[in-house]
């Protein structure tokens, strides 16, 4: 269920069922040597869609464009500033929320892009908050990289371990050669460029810019063995985050 | 060619040769009692990719989000401010042309989104132009609705006159009917809610807000009449759309 | 009926019978070789009042600076941001709606006002519109640039064909004869300077900074040849527009 | 020496000799009873646009808007939001600045503008002291309201005492008196509503909104016994203040 | 009472009986040769939390980093831009209001604030005067920085006369040898850096980025002959600004 | 060494030696029926101040100020918008840069506040990533929260388990007995309430306004049991925290 392919009075419909919706958010940013630029974004379009599919939910057009700064020094990457991120996730809250929505689920597919949506989710509470807000209908949103539905995080760890890396990780690429067989073949995939341990330690507490990044990582990897990526690991992987993301739909949209 | 099923180094030897490329944007908002929410997306969408395959053009992924804040008073529109949706065009002008892109075509799918995206690219302009800006390479910018393709235009005016209206146009449905023939069925549907000539006439040039909107337009349209729509006109008008776009965005490259 | 010669309770008295107001917009920018930097406001501020005047309408102050990022390798040139002037737009517009105005017609004298102003009267309406806004009283902006009066345009286009151009009109320059016949002298002007027709096929649809615009046109006239200006051919464009603004801001004003 | 009625040469020609310009700033908003809306604009307006004149120094077109945010709850006030405003001054600053004018001077009609007046100018140097700002060409601003003026602040001083008050004050209205002979007839005026002193001691130190502001000063006059303006009077401010300015701007033009 | 050490419910409490809160502001930057870097903030807090602690009055956690963009060119000083300190003043003045603050009492330190404090606090009110604002409990701010207390101005005009100066003034170095004894030793300091009296008689008024700033203040001082501060004095100051401000504060919050 | 007890050319004589930086951050909000409310800003100034102290590593002022939204309904709680504090952390880090700071180590008291720190950070590297930002020198930032720490989370893990909770945590409590034995004494504190598994389950990926906080959570605190903190405890983490994030900064100062 598809919100773009919906009409305004099917949707008026499901409202009065259901007022929960799935938001898929990426990034159109350089996957290295032989990722697919939409990588971030065509994962998490790819589980929200098949879970709406599957069971009934509708889920709103994908974000496309994320956080992507530290990536700019490589060709194909665009980036949205956080605070423009941010005010875009904000007027989409604010709007699935003035009509009719009350349980919003952001699915993320790039970490750069988990300030941001907190923080356009959270300036559209803060006005509220401090309007008082008593009285408004509750609502609520829930957001979650797809890599953090236990299911499917316990086979990339099973599979890759280490090799997993951050960035180019071997689980994305292969979810994109099931969802993209024809783009992606089992092509040959250099090793992964080895980065001192401080590099990997803190990748997630440190903060630099886009040619820092290039200098640190230069082919666009951050530790991660891509090549170790099938389709038939994609396969099974987007089928698990799909069962995990349904039953997490359901107890965000069934608690109070 | 699309960026999103791109790697990174073809881009770069994409940019070895060509510096130009498409950017799709539309619109997630109501279009009546029985069409698509995101018609307008769709159809700036369809348009761009065939293009970009049939002629080499790198595609960007679409922005499915604009302007839409007269349509919030019918479920399943999502809108952006006007400010938000200028802010996201700003970053996607300067992430292009800090990697490399000097000719940005954007193809628009929603007259509301035309304001927003002349102010987001003039942003980005003018801070240039604040800074001096000689001596910078050249980024220029076009913007075009496709129903402003010349062949395209001539058709969708000989088919259905003054009946295609402003929103829900016989045009963009049949477009949709051809990219989606599944979802969109030849069903019956209404004709268009006779409105005063006074809204018609003054349509562009007016401004109120969404309960305003739905008090003039109850269904949704403003005066099209959607059921005219046909699949068979709808690949016509994508196939001639295609055909301008492709030759507007070569003369756009190669001006100086 | 100029706002800013008025008291406090005359406005107040005004209400009670009328909530329309006029509002003209221009800018201050270069205008080629003889045209007067103030030339779009100038003419918009001249029609504004003499048909506030002769109608008994309102006329809120002159906004003078408008967004010319284009022209500011030339000097004289003051631009805002579009941001900037979409937020202005906005405060004026919820000013006086705060204060009891309903119907704010928007007179403008610059093409490249056109969409801040629109951003700015939708950031207000967004606002409305994502607050719900049923129950708030309806409040209606129209927008519209001074060439559009019919009559005017019909008296510019029969004057000077092709030679009106784009900046520095004929038509603008004898505006500006009429209301300011001791700066501007009937002197010697150049005929335009020829420019590639892709140029000026595209002009509306092209965004650039300034250096690349002076590059292109260089002595400031877009393809316009404005010496044919003339006193008397300004004073009959004058009349002519006022006459049909202000049976526009009638219907404006009466229309639901 | 109107920027608005000099052509784009005339000021290249200018800037060759003098960098300096002349900036009036005011407001439109509620004067009482009996005062002109707009007559803090009026006021800068005139006194800048005389001393231009004799002084051959270009005189910007007026900020007629300014921050009146307290005064919105009489009817034809406009303000715009601190933010706005200081938003405006700085891409005139920075306009005026790219395109060749090194000192600007802002002459103030209105006390509620002061503060955004200072961040716009302040948001503009911090960009370029943040950006390190050494070896650019220094551009100064200097602000100051008429009434600083040395010799029309004795006048009005030894005028009006303490019945000059705060707002609609006698010198403002004999300015306007002066200006607008045929607007401003010597009628009769009320005496000021007393008001407790608190209120005026800390007029300048304490912040409300409109409806406190309204609540407070009934009339809309601040303690000012606008009825002792003449414009006899009207016409000494204005020449004492012209003499002032143009020794002041000539100071501030010479300092390095 | 610091905010900071008391709990919820003790707030709760306190505001049933008092609604008035002190919030000191200063900033962070160079303070000459051998001025604390603090030197403003720590004076602002060294007051309010003395007459706190006094008289029972909250005191919110300092505001120490303000707008110091023209100190920029000495290490040590940090900038907030003036739109940021004003957004951080506006949501300070919303959360004390939203949670049942009255009268908010801004301590200042730093003159370079006063602008953006201003801003932010009548960005606040702007909201509420353009929603229309009556019926709301009325929320009051003053502003007032330590050195307009009259006894403590009184007594550094008497102590230092022109020597005080405008930065890194005896007066505040007195202050913070009370506050810090152990810091700031009695050591020898030079005497001030001449300046010429042009700078002198408008530092008030003129506005520059942090180049032009260290051009003429080389040694960071204005004209502030700062090796006359001791101990002594700085607690005579501290001691009159309390019981200056406590008045102050009592008023404040007894006004209408 | 704390930035606002040094003198500018101290500064600048620690700046040829090493170029970090340790900002603390935290909050100013209800901490339940008995924690402090400025328990987060206090716990992370006690650390990084003792580890300036014992380390000569400059410590900036405290942010006290944090992104507390969902708190509001508490009395005590002040919140920065999310916009707001990112826009106060990229003017710290640009101020920091531009005077000569190279690693900015932010060390935080609030998870609420992660998301507006890294937004802040980023949208300074985000300008430079757009610019170009070769050449430009590395400035690099690290965003560590105290409980972080190693030693100290193992050591609070070990103390408190399950029942340290999320928001007022006794660690946190614990902590502030340590650094303010005078005002937090070891008094009777309930146990926490019980709220359902599903509340604590998706704690930090879940995001609602400050009614439907209290609501979840209705003496302010998060399934904490801080009646088991003691300052014994306290003092222990404060050691711990302060040796981690001493190790972790040279690592941060030394990493290229």
């Amino acid at each position: 269920m598809r919100l773009e392919l919906m009409t305004s009075p099917a949707v008026a419909d499901y409202l009065t069922r259901r007022q929960g919706i799935l938001i898929p958010v990426g990034a159109t940013e350089q996957h290295g040597p032989d990722g697919l630029i939409g990588t971030d974004h065509l994962c998490a379009q790819a589980i929200a869609r098949r879970c709406g599919e599957e069971h009934g939910i509708v889920v709103a057009p994908t974000l496309s464009y994320g956080m992507s700064q530290f990536h700019l020094a490589f060709p194909g990457t665009v980036t949205l500033r956080p605070s423009t991120l941010a005010a875009m996730v904000h007027d989409i809250v604010a709007s699935l929320a003035a009509t009719g929505f009350r349980r919003l689920y952001f699915l993320n597919g790039h970490g750069g892009n988990l300030a941001p949506l907190r923080c356009g989710i959270q300036e559209y509470h803060a006005a509220r908050s401090l309007a008082g807000g008593e009285g408004l209908a509750s609502v609520q949103c829930r957001l979650k990289s797809w890599w953090e539905m236990p299911a499917a995080d316990a086979l990339r760890k099973s599979l890759y371990g280490a090799q997993e890396g951050f960035h180019v990780t071997p689980s994305e690429v292969a979810l994109t050669m099931a969802t993209h067989p024809d783009v992606i073949a089992p092509f040959d995939r250099p090793p992964p460029i080895t980065v001192g341990e401080d590099l990997i330690v803190h990748a997630g507490d440190n903060y630099h810019d886009a040619a820092d990044y290039r200098a640190r990582f230069p082919d666009g990897r951050v530790i991660s063995h891509s090549a170790l990526a099938t389709r038939a690991a994609g396969e099974e992987l987007l089928k698990l985050a799909v069962q995990d993301l349904s039953a997490d739909f359901d107890a965000f949209c069934r608690a109070a």
